[in-house]
C-alpha cells in the first residue's frame, strides 16, 4: 500500500479505516540484548480529524494518553503471540497503526491489520519464510440496548451497555479478552454469549487476512 | 487510618500493601457541569522502593507511563460501576492509591481498598447515607504451569501464563473481564476455570470489606 | 476523501502524499475576539514510515520540533493571505497536512492540498459562498549540480546546492520566497533562474487545483 | 518497616508522619565514576492526601515543584555530611521520604528518618560495619507571636513570623542553618535563642535515632 | 540602563555581573485576588557561556532546575519583606534576574541588583513615592581554609568549608540566614564570625544601592 | 566583551542589543562522528523584559517556541555556510545569541554579531588562523507603506506589508532570502527593489564587522 514499509496495509471495517505498517530494523532493545530473541512493537495515532469533530495532536499536548497507551500495549502484546522470537533473530519489529477516519473498533480494526503487515513485513525480510506461529485477529462485541452485536460502530459504541474485545489466535485460543461495562454490571450468561459472537467474526477475519496477503 | 481524608483505609494481601484514600471536593470536572451528576476518578502510583529493586518517581522522570494510566483509568471505572452519581450531586470523589510494597495484585488490592475508602468517605460527607448500589471488588487469578491460582503473588505473576483480573459486584455481576495470555494463548475451558475462581475470590474480599467497615 | 472533515484531499506529487482536511470550528483563538474576524491556522506531521526509515513519532518525543514548527507556520502563513478573514467571521479553520509518504516538496504539497481543502470546507459552511480572495499554490524549486530543477524528488533534494520554496497566488504574486544555500551561497543570477521556473509552476498547479474542485 | 528496601523506617513527630526507605545500588552518577567515592542521593514526595485538601501529583503535573527541589537537596547534603563517601566505594544509596501525612516540620522529620534508615541500609550492606562518621537530625524551630518553639505543627507554622531548620550532628556542628522570616525580619537575639532552642531539639533526635537502630 | 523596563540595573561584583530589570503589570496572581494586596515575584537565570564551561539551556532541557528554583524563591521573599503589598494594590512586579557573567556570588548580587531595580521600578510608577519600608540587601560569606571571607569569587567559593548567604535589612534584622558545610560541618563560634562578616558587608552594600538611586 | 567565552561580541543596531558569544567546545554530535569535520550550532533567546511588554520565559512554560527554532536554525545556517568545517576538526562551536533589548531585526542583528563572534573565538583557539572562507551578514528590509524600508524598527516591522531578510557573504553571494508578505502579496519588481536595498546594506555591515575585528 505504501513505498517505503517492509510491510503495510489499509484496513477498512465500516467507517474505521486505518493504515497499517511495519518496519523491521536491526538491533533490539537493551533489555533484550544477547538473548537471541527478537522484539515486536506497536504505536497507535489518530489524525486529528479522524473523528466527527477535531481532536488535538499528542504531539502538541506534549503527551501521549492513557487510552493511546494501552492500545499500543495490547497491539504489540497480540503481534507478539504469534510470533516465533527467537526465529525473529536481533531484529525490532515497529508497527504503526494510524487512524484515518474512526467508526467504533479502532483498536481491533488495528490489531487485525497489524497482523497482515507484519506477515507481509516479515515475508519480505526474513530467510526460511516468516516466523509466524498461526494468525491472530481481534474483534468488537458488545451489547446494545439487550442485543449482543459484532463490530460495534460509533453509534452503537457509544450507546452499548458492555463493551468487549476479543483478540483470538486461528486456533481458537484467546490472546485477550477484556469485558467492560459501560452502564449496568453483565451477568455470566451474557459473557458466554459475547465470547461465542466475537470468536465467530475472529475466525471470519482471518479468513479475510489470508485472502488479502494470496495464502 | 489518615486524619486528613473523608475516607482511607490500607489493604495488605499477601506481601501488597496499598494505602486508599477518598478524597471528596465540591465541583465536577468541566464537561459534567449543570447534568446534576458527580463523579469518581482514581489516581494510582507506587512507591520507589514498593519493588524489590528501585525504579525511578514518574514526577522525576516528568511523565505518567502507560501502566499507570490503565490502572488508574480501571480502578475509576470499576467504582463508577456501583455509585449513584446523581445522588452525589455536584462532588468529585478522588480517590488515591499509593502502593507501599508490591508482591503481585496491586491493581486488585487497589479497587478492593478503594471502594473502602469510597464508602468511607461518602459515610461521612453525604446526608442520608452513601450513595452507593452495592459493593465491588476484584481479584487477580492466573494459570502458573498449568494449575488455576487465586491471588498470584509476584513470584507466581512473573511465571504465569495467563493473568486475568475480574472486577465484580456484590450481585455477582462483572464490571471488568481482562484476561491476558502473557505466554501460550488459552482455551476456552480455562477461561471458564478462572471466571470460576475469581468469582468465589470477590465474593470472599466483599465479605471482608464490609467487616472492616463494621457492616 | 474523507467522510468526517468540513474539506479534505489527497495530494499525490511524485511519490509524495499528504492527506489535507479542513475543520471549521465556531470560536476564534483569545486574542482575536471581538475584532470581528476569522482565523486559519495549521498543523503538519507526517507518519512515522512516511519516510524510508522509520522516525520517532513527535508524540512520543514529547515535542513538536523545529522544523514542524516552521512548516506549520508557513501553511497558515499562505493560507491565510488569501482568505478574507472578516467575512470568515466568528470561526477558526483547522487545516491538518499528515504526511503519508514524503518523496521530496512536502511541505509544498501540503500548503497546495492545504487550499483545496480550505476551499472545500468553506464552500460546504459559508453562506454566500467561499470568503477567497484567490487561489495560492506553492512549488519548490532547486539547483541540483548546476541545473535548475522544479519539483524536486527526495533523491534530488538531498544533493541539491540551493533549495528554494515559492509560495505564490494566482495573480502572480508571492506570499513567500525562501531560498536556502545548502552548499554553496547563490548569486542573483541563479535566484532570478528559480523565481521564473518556481512561477511556472505554480500556475500550473493552480490550474489543478481548480480542476480537482470542479471549478 | 518494609520488606524490599535495605533499611527503611517510618517516623511520626506530632501529625507528621514519613516514610524513609534507602536503597544501595551498585554504581555511582558518571561525574564520580573511577573516583573512589560513593554517592547519597535523595528524593522527597507527599502522597496526594497528607494536607487538609487535596494536592496534584507532581507525576500528574508533569515537573518536580521548586519546594520539592529544595527539600530533596537538604536531605542529601545533610547525610553526605555524616557518610565516608570513600569507605561507601562504588555504591549510590537512593533514601527516598514519601510524606504519608502532613503536620508541619516534613523536611526536618525526613532527615532525621532518612539518617536511621541509611544506617539501616548500610549496617545489612557494607562489610565492615556502616560508614557513618556520627549521626545527624534535624529540627524546626520558630517564632510564634513572641514565643520561640520547638517542633513547629502545621498551625504553628502557617502563623510563624520566623521559621527555622537546624540540621546538626551528634557532636553539635551544624550542617546546615536556614532562618526565614515569614513576616517581620529577626534580630540577632531572636536568631540565638532559636539556635539554642533548636540544638537541644535536635540532641533529643539523635538519642531516639539511636534507641530505634538499638544502639 | 535598558529601555523598556519600568526599573533596570546592572550590578557588578566582582567578576559577576547581573541585569537585574523590574517590570510592573496590573493584576494579580489568582490567589490575591479581591484582597486589596499586589505581589513582587522573580525569576533568575544564567546565560549559557557566563560560566567558564558552557552549560545548557533550561528551556532547550524543558525544565527549570532545582538550584533555579530555590534561588527564585530566595529573591522573591527578600524584596517582599521590604515592601508594602497593600500600599501596592491591585499590581504584580516581576523582577528579572540574568548573570552575564558568573564569579561567585550571584544569587547574592541578584538581590541586591534587584532591589535598586524594584526601587527605580516603584519610583516611576507608584503615586505618592514607592511603597518600600526599608532597604534590603545580600552578602555571601564563608569560611575558605580556616578564614572567614566575604563576597566569595568562584574560586573561593568551590573550595569554602562553609558557605553561608546573609540577606538583611537596613534596620539591621534578617530576612534569611542560609549556613552550609560543604565540607566539614560548622560550629556555633564560626558561625558567629561568619554573621558578624556578613552583616558588615549588607551595611555597606545599602550604601551602595542609595547612591546608584541618587539618594 | 565577556571574560569566560572564547569569542564574544555585543551588537547594536537602532534599539536592538544582542549579546553573542562563541563557546568551542571538543567532540561532535554523533552523526559526524569520524567524519574529521566540526560543527557550528546556535541558540537564540530574548531576556523577559527585551520587549515592550514582559514575555514569559521559555524555560518557565518549558518549552522552546517555534519562532525561537526557525531563528537557531537560520543563524547555524548562516554560520556553517561560511565555514571550513574539515579545518575546523573535531570540534562544535556554540553560537548562542542572547537578546537584551528588542527594537525590531533582532534576527539579522544575530547574525551578523554571531559572525564577530565566531571569528573572534576561532582565532584564539584555531592554530593556523580561522577557518572562515569570507564574511557573512545579514539585513533586514520591508516595504512600509509602499517605501522600502532597509532595517526596520520594531515601529516599522509591525505596520510593513512585506518583510524580507537577507543573509548574504561577503562575495555577494545568498546563503538565505527570505521574503513574507505579511498583508498583501508582493510582486516580482518589489522583490527586486527589496534584494538590491538588503545587499547594500549587508556590504555595509561586512565593513563595520572587520573594523571591530580590527581588520
Amino acid at each position: 500500500f505504501l513505498d517505503h514499509p517492509e510491510g503495510s496495509c489499509l484496513i477498512a471495517t465500516g467507517g474505521t479505516r486505518v493504515i497499517c505498517t511495519a518496519s523491521v530494523e536491526d538491533g533490539v532493545p537493551h533489555w533484550l540484548r544477547g538473548k537471541g530473541r527478537g522484539w515486536v512493537t506497536a504505536e497507535y495515532a489518530m489524525l486529528p480529524r479522524a473523528t466527527h469533530t477535531r481532536s488535538a495532536r499528542e504531539s502538541a499536548r506534549g503527551r501521549v494518553g492513557g487510552r493511546t497507551h494501552e492500545i499500543q500495549r495490547l497491539i504489540g502484546r497480540s503481534l507478539r503471540s504469534v510470533v516465533d522470537l527467537s526465529r525473529l533473530g536481533d531484529r525490532t519489529v515497529w508497527v504503526d497503526c494510524d487512524v484515518l477516519q474512526a467508526d467504533g473498533g479502532t483498536r481491533t480494526a488495528a490489531i487485525t491489520g497489524a497482523m497482515v503487515a507484519l506477515h507481509d513485513a516479515l515475508s519480505r525480510t526474513i530467510p526460511g519464510g516468516p516466523p509466524i506461529l498461526e494468525f491472530v485477529a481481534a474483534a468488537s462485541v458488545g451489547i446494545v440496548g439487550t442485543f449482543p452485536v459484532l463490530d460495534l460502530s460509533y453509534a452503537e459504541d457509544s450507546t452499548a451497555e458492555v463493551d468487549m474485545n476479543i483478540v483470538m489466535t486461528e486456533s481458537g485460543r484467546f490472546v485477550e479478552v477484556q469485558g467492560t461495562a459501560e452502564g449496568e454490571p453483565f451477568d455470566r450468561g451474557a459473557l458466554d454469549t459475547l465470547l461465542d459472537l466475537g470468536s465467530a467474526g475472529v475466525r471470519e477475519l482471518i479468513r479475510i487476512q489470508k485472502a488479502a496477503l494470496g495464502l
